[in-house]
């Protein structure tokens, strides 16, 4: 019992600053997506991808969530966009102080898009409010089809499902039915899209879903 | 400050634990193996293949740790051994009074090998002592080659690392080699394995390796 309220306060203390950030987001129009999934589903990939596809048109900008290193940042960073990397130093999640702290390092009057990528983990990160529009998960089809289910909090607050590595379907036992039918009945409004980052397929819904939630946000700081 | 002394807090309570579980299987003699990686690297299917070169000689128990579902439980329980599901019900890990509460589930007297099989994730399950003899960590090479150094910390305390899923490595860009390095760098110690679990290759030294671990825990038991 002593552990359930002290949970309940940590949780409730990141969600006040992820209002905070989640006001200034408002204020300035910016749409932000917190990018969550299990080490190695693709995230960073994806994120290149989706770089390379928007930047032309928008203005965007990446926190990157590791515990060690800044791999991810440089990779990040070649692709020409603001990148900022935050290492948890252990913590198996981002928390919305840290994001907080990081925003002086954009220029937030001119970004469209912020995309937060979290932590590896299927876990942890779904708990954490960090002030986004949107939570997207990431699975492999590598991962199994059980994981939905296995799972589910993160399935069930996401916006967006990414099912990548699809390219790999013929060398597996993955029956991607069974993960579309189990993610849609815990979470029946949940845009589902199925990509290979690495063959470059599936990758165009993906960014008209990106450009509507961008376009939304943009239209309410006009209108503001 | 706070809140790091309450993590002492909490891990301290949970080591106090896992002493008492690890005097247990001391006395009885059972090897005691906690069994950790990412979501769908595969370590159901090895504790499948384990249990299958295995039970004829040892007598195997297996714990079943998940957010949610009795999936795995069910899996195991078809390969004809004791096993028991703990359903943490959000929880990102096991911790050791929830191995405690089941060990009333075995019969710790014939024993010879107690495998746990973690929540699925690179992060949390490392910081809790369970009472084990070895942590083994499973990566599998659709996740990447730069996980060791980006997780550290399961690398570093894992007395094994099983690289999984080599059947796709025609497939995808990874290189092994560096996972080695990586891995061996942080823990100079550890051993390592390359096997394909759908497969069936390279599994027989691991086989050996648990073998070396069983019998000297026995030993150490019949000397008592």
């Amino acid at each position: 019992m002593k552990q359930i309220e002290l949970q309940q306060d940590i949780l409730g203390h990141n969600n006040s600053i992820g209002y905070e950030n989640s006001a200034i987001f408002a204020r300035k129009g910016i749409f932000v997506l917190n990018l969550m999934s299990s080490p190695g589903a693709g995230k960073t990939t994806l994120l290149e991808r989706t770089i390379d596809m928007l930047k032309g048109k928008y203005q965007l900008g990446v926190i990157e969530g590791d515990i060690a290193t800044s791999y991810d940042a440089e990779r990040i960073g070649a692709h020409g966009v603001e990148v900022t990397q935050i290492n948890t130093g252990g913590a198996c999640h981002l928390d919305s102080s840290m994001i907080k702290k990081v925003l002086v390092n954009f220029d937030l009057d001119r970004l469209d898009m912020l995309i937060i990528e979290n932590v590896g983990n299927l876990v942890c990160p779904a708990e954490f409010f960090l002030g986004e529009d949107a939570k997207a998960v990431i699975l492999s089809v590598t991962e199994g089809e059980d994981k939905p289910l296995k799972y589910p909090l993160i399935f069930r607050l996401a916006k967006a499902l990414v099912i990548n590595k699809i390219d790999l379907l013929p060398y597996i036992d993955c029956n991607i039915s069974r993960i579309i039918k189990d993610a849609s009945s815990l979470n029946p409004a949940l845009a589902i899209f199925e990509t290979s980052c690495t063959g470059h397929t599936g990758l165009n819904t993906w960014k008209e879903w990106l450009e509507g939630k961008i376009n939304e946000k943009r239209k309410n700081r006009l209108n503001a």
